[in-house]
Protein backbone atom coordinates (compact mmCIF):
# COMPACT_ATOMS: atom_id res chain seq x y z
CA UNK A 1 0.00 0.00 0.00
CA UNK A 2 2.88 2.93 1.08
CA UNK A 3 4.24 4.03 -2.08
CA UNK A 4 6.54 6.69 -2.28
CA UNK A 5 7.65 9.29 0.18
CA UNK A 6 5.47 12.57 -1.08
CA UNK A 7 7.01 15.18 1.93
CA UNK A 8 8.62 15.69 5.33
CA UNK A 9 6.51 18.41 7.06
CA UNK A 10 8.62 20.25 9.28
CA UNK A 11 6.63 23.29 11.52
CA UNK A 12 8.77 26.61 12.41
CA UNK A 13 7.74 29.47 14.45
CA UNK A 14 9.30 31.55 11.93
CA UNK A 15 9.55 30.74 8.12
CA UNK A 16 11.68 33.67 6.78
CA UNK A 17 13.76 32.95 9.69
CA UNK A 18 13.87 29.24 8.73
CA UNK A 19 14.32 29.75 4.78
CA UNK A 20 17.50 31.66 4.90
CA UNK A 21 18.95 28.57 7.22
CA UNK A 22 18.07 26.24 4.59
CA UNK A 23 18.94 28.82 1.77
CA UNK A 24 21.97 29.97 2.87
CA UNK A 25 23.37 27.75 5.88
CA UNK A 26 22.37 24.34 3.79
CA UNK A 27 22.32 24.98 0.23
CA UNK A 28 18.92 24.25 -0.22
CA UNK A 29 16.74 25.26 -2.96
CA UNK A 30 13.41 26.76 -1.58
CA UNK A 31 10.19 27.75 -3.79
CA UNK A 32 8.79 31.08 -2.98
CA UNK A 33 6.26 31.31 0.46
CA UNK A 34 2.84 30.04 -0.31
CA UNK A 35 -0.06 31.24 1.98
CA UNK A 36 -2.78 28.22 2.02
CA UNK A 37 -5.49 29.98 4.73
CA UNK A 38 -7.93 26.93 4.15
CA UNK A 39 -5.18 25.01 5.50
CA UNK A 40 -3.88 27.28 8.17
CA UNK A 41 -0.26 27.20 7.63
CA UNK A 42 1.84 29.08 4.64
CA UNK A 43 4.38 27.03 3.43
CA UNK A 44 7.75 26.78 1.76
CA UNK A 45 9.32 23.93 -0.13
CA UNK A 46 12.39 22.45 -0.33
CA UNK A 47 13.24 20.51 -3.05
CA UNK A 48 15.61 17.67 -2.61
CA UNK A 49 15.38 15.78 -6.03
CA UNK A 50 13.78 12.67 -4.73
CA UNK A 51 11.17 13.86 -2.70
CA UNK A 52 10.61 17.40 -0.80
CA UNK A 53 10.44 19.03 2.67
CA UNK A 54 7.63 21.21 3.89
CA UNK A 55 8.57 24.15 5.91
CA UNK A 56 5.17 25.18 7.82
CA UNK A 57 4.56 28.19 9.67
CA UNK A 58 1.11 28.78 11.35
CA UNK A 59 -1.55 31.33 9.88
CA UNK A 60 -4.45 31.84 11.81
CA UNK A 61 -5.62 31.44 15.30
CA UNK A 62 -6.70 27.76 14.27
CA UNK A 63 -3.69 26.95 12.71
CA UNK A 64 -3.90 22.88 12.59
CA UNK A 65 0.01 23.13 13.50
CA UNK A 66 -0.53 25.51 16.55
CA UNK A 67 -0.64 23.29 19.07
CA UNK A 68 2.30 21.48 18.03
CA UNK A 69 4.17 24.66 17.99
CA UNK A 70 3.11 25.62 21.54
CA UNK A 71 4.97 22.50 22.68
CA UNK A 72 7.98 22.54 20.97
CA UNK A 73 8.38 26.50 20.57
CA UNK A 74 11.49 26.29 18.01
CA UNK A 75 10.02 24.09 16.06
CA UNK A 76 10.21 20.59 14.71
CA UNK A 77 9.58 17.84 12.49
CA UNK A 78 5.56 17.55 12.06
CA UNK A 79 4.34 14.86 9.81
CA UNK A 80 5.52 12.84 7.13
CA UNK A 81 3.04 11.85 4.17
CA UNK A 82 3.12 8.89 1.89
CA UNK A 83 1.69 8.53 -1.12
CA UNK A 84 -0.72 5.58 -2.10
CA UNK A 85 -2.46 4.82 -5.14
CA UNK A 86 -5.91 5.06 -3.87
CA UNK A 87 -7.21 6.98 -0.58
CA UNK A 88 -10.40 5.02 -0.05
CA UNK A 89 -8.63 1.10 -0.57
CA UNK A 90 -5.83 3.05 2.30
CA UNK A 91 -8.51 4.09 4.48
CA UNK A 92 -10.65 1.16 4.52
CA UNK A 93 -8.21 -1.33 4.85
CA UNK A 94 -6.72 0.70 7.85
CA UNK A 95 -10.42 0.82 9.51
CA UNK A 96 -10.29 -3.06 8.99
CA UNK A 97 -6.83 -3.29 11.22
CA UNK A 98 -7.99 -1.31 13.98
CA UNK A 99 -5.92 1.83 12.94
CA UNK A 100 -7.70 5.36 13.19
CA UNK A 101 -8.03 8.37 11.14
CA UNK A 102 -8.03 11.78 12.47
CA UNK A 103 -11.41 13.81 12.13
CA UNK A 104 -14.42 12.05 10.20
CA UNK A 105 -12.80 9.63 8.69
CA UNK A 106 -13.09 11.28 5.19
CA UNK A 107 -10.57 12.21 2.73
CA UNK A 108 -9.75 16.41 2.20
CA UNK A 109 -8.10 18.19 -0.17
CA UNK A 110 -5.10 18.49 0.82
CA UNK A 111 -2.04 20.84 0.07
CA UNK A 112 -1.46 19.63 -3.27
CA UNK A 113 -4.73 20.04 -4.15
CA UNK A 114 -5.14 15.78 -3.89
CA UNK A 115 -7.44 13.46 -1.20
CA UNK A 116 -5.29 12.79 1.80
CA UNK A 117 -6.10 11.52 5.52
CA UNK A 118 -4.09 11.49 8.59
CA UNK A 119 -3.32 8.40 11.17
CA UNK A 120 -3.31 8.98 14.80
CA UNK A 121 0.32 8.97 15.71
CA UNK A 122 -0.60 6.90 18.87
CA UNK A 123 -1.03 4.00 16.39
CA UNK A 124 2.29 4.68 14.29
CA UNK A 125 4.53 4.90 17.10
CA UNK A 126 4.54 8.93 17.93
CA UNK A 127 4.70 9.35 13.91
CA UNK A 128 1.81 11.27 12.38
CA UNK A 129 1.73 10.20 9.10
CA UNK A 130 -0.94 11.83 6.31
CA UNK A 131 -1.18 9.85 3.23
CA UNK A 132 -2.04 11.22 -0.09
CA UNK A 133 -3.49 9.84 -3.09
CA UNK A 134 -0.61 10.00 -5.88
CA UNK B 1 24.80 21.37 -0.68
CA UNK B 2 21.94 19.65 0.11
CA UNK B 3 20.96 16.66 -1.90
CA UNK B 4 18.38 14.12 -1.49
CA UNK B 5 16.76 13.03 1.50
CA UNK B 6 18.65 10.24 1.94
CA UNK B 7 16.14 8.77 5.40
CA UNK B 8 13.93 9.88 7.94
CA UNK B 9 14.55 7.75 11.17
CA UNK B 10 11.92 7.20 13.37
CA UNK B 11 12.96 5.73 16.79
CA UNK B 12 10.38 2.97 18.68
CA UNK B 13 10.61 1.08 21.63
CA UNK B 14 9.70 -2.12 20.15
CA UNK B 15 11.24 -2.77 16.24
CA UNK B 16 8.93 -6.25 15.85
CA UNK B 17 6.23 -4.63 17.15
CA UNK B 18 6.70 -1.24 14.77
CA UNK B 19 7.91 -3.83 11.83
CA UNK B 20 4.21 -5.71 12.34
CA UNK B 21 2.32 -2.25 12.24
CA UNK B 22 3.97 -0.95 8.83
CA UNK B 23 4.15 -4.39 7.39
CA UNK B 24 0.58 -5.29 8.24
CA UNK B 25 -1.06 -2.02 8.60
CA UNK B 26 0.75 0.15 6.04
CA UNK B 27 1.67 -2.33 3.46
CA UNK B 28 5.39 -1.35 3.37
CA UNK B 29 8.04 -3.47 2.50
CA UNK B 30 10.71 -4.14 5.24
CA UNK B 31 14.27 -5.61 4.92
CA UNK B 32 14.91 -7.78 8.43
CA UNK B 33 16.57 -6.53 11.23
CA UNK B 34 19.86 -5.53 11.48
CA UNK B 35 22.02 -5.10 14.42
CA UNK B 36 24.30 -3.17 14.47
CA UNK B 37 26.28 -2.55 17.97
CA UNK B 38 29.29 -0.34 16.86
CA UNK B 39 26.04 2.48 16.94
CA UNK B 40 24.12 0.71 19.40
CA UNK B 41 20.72 0.30 17.26
CA UNK B 42 18.33 -2.49 15.81
CA UNK B 43 17.48 -1.49 12.49
CA UNK B 44 15.11 -1.99 10.15
CA UNK B 45 14.74 -0.03 6.52
CA UNK B 46 11.38 0.67 4.75
CA UNK B 47 12.37 0.85 1.27
CA UNK B 48 9.59 3.63 -0.18
CA UNK B 49 11.03 3.62 -3.94
CA UNK B 50 12.50 7.16 -3.50
CA UNK B 51 13.91 7.10 -0.11
CA UNK B 52 13.23 5.08 3.00
CA UNK B 53 12.56 4.72 6.31
CA UNK B 54 14.62 3.31 9.17
CA UNK B 55 13.23 2.48 12.12
CA UNK B 56 15.33 2.35 14.81
CA UNK B 57 15.43 0.42 18.04
CA UNK B 58 17.90 0.85 21.32
CA UNK B 59 20.36 -1.56 21.53
CA UNK B 60 22.77 -1.55 24.75
CA UNK B 61 22.33 0.95 27.59
CA UNK B 62 24.57 3.67 25.69
CA UNK B 63 21.85 3.80 22.82
CA UNK B 64 22.29 7.63 20.88
CA UNK B 65 18.71 6.94 20.82
CA UNK B 66 17.69 6.01 24.74
CA UNK B 67 17.29 9.31 25.63
CA UNK B 68 14.73 10.19 23.23
CA UNK B 69 13.06 7.33 24.16
CA UNK B 70 12.88 8.19 27.69
CA UNK B 71 11.44 11.35 26.62
CA UNK B 72 8.92 10.06 24.21
CA UNK B 73 8.24 6.38 25.33
CA UNK B 74 5.93 5.57 22.38
CA UNK B 75 8.62 6.62 19.26
CA UNK B 76 8.89 9.48 17.02
CA UNK B 77 10.51 11.12 14.16
CA UNK B 78 14.46 11.18 15.30
CA UNK B 79 16.36 12.61 12.74
CA UNK B 80 16.35 13.51 9.09
CA UNK B 81 19.16 12.60 6.62
CA UNK B 82 20.50 14.73 3.79
CA UNK B 83 23.33 13.70 1.19
CA UNK B 84 26.16 16.29 0.48
CA UNK B 85 28.29 15.17 -2.59
CA UNK B 86 31.79 16.21 0.10
CA UNK B 87 31.48 15.53 4.05
CA UNK B 88 34.37 17.78 4.35
CA UNK B 89 33.40 20.60 2.37
CA UNK B 90 29.50 20.50 4.08
CA UNK B 91 31.14 20.53 7.73
CA UNK B 92 33.67 23.67 7.01
CA UNK B 93 30.41 25.76 5.10
CA UNK B 94 28.24 24.58 8.14
CA UNK B 95 31.20 25.73 10.80
CA UNK B 96 31.79 28.99 8.85
CA UNK B 97 28.17 30.10 8.91
CA UNK B 98 28.13 29.41 12.86
CA UNK B 99 26.02 26.13 12.79
CA UNK B 100 27.38 23.52 15.72
CA UNK B 101 28.36 20.09 14.59
CA UNK B 102 27.78 17.22 17.14
CA UNK B 103 30.60 15.44 18.99
CA UNK B 104 34.13 16.76 17.88
CA UNK B 105 33.43 17.79 14.48
CA UNK B 106 34.77 15.16 12.30
CA UNK B 107 32.92 12.73 10.43
CA UNK B 108 32.26 9.19 11.88
CA UNK B 109 31.68 6.31 10.15
CA UNK B 110 27.88 5.87 9.31
CA UNK B 111 25.38 2.73 9.81
CA UNK B 112 25.95 2.15 5.82
CA UNK B 113 29.52 2.88 5.37
CA UNK B 114 29.62 6.13 4.72
CA UNK B 115 30.98 9.17 6.69
CA UNK B 116 28.35 11.11 8.39
CA UNK B 117 27.83 13.73 10.46
CA UNK B 118 24.98 15.37 12.86
CA UNK B 119 24.13 18.86 13.49
CA UNK B 120 22.63 20.57 16.34
CA UNK B 121 19.13 20.64 16.77
CA UNK B 122 18.81 23.84 18.05
CA UNK B 123 20.21 25.50 15.03
CA UNK B 124 17.71 23.88 12.60
CA UNK B 125 14.16 24.71 14.31
CA UNK B 126 14.65 21.38 16.44
CA UNK B 127 15.15 19.23 13.56
CA UNK B 128 17.77 16.55 13.90
CA UNK B 129 19.59 16.60 10.77
CA UNK B 130 22.61 14.20 9.86
CA UNK B 131 24.51 14.40 7.05
CA UNK B 132 25.98 11.50 4.97
CA UNK B 133 28.10 12.17 1.81
CA UNK B 134 27.04 10.46 -1.17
Amino acid sequence: MLGRLNHVAIAVPDLAAASEIYRDTLGAKLTEAQILPEHGVTVVFIDLGNTKIELLEPLGADSPIAAFLAKNPSGGMHHVCYEVPNILAARDRLKEQGARILGDGEPKIGAHGKPVLFLHPKDFNGTLIELEQA
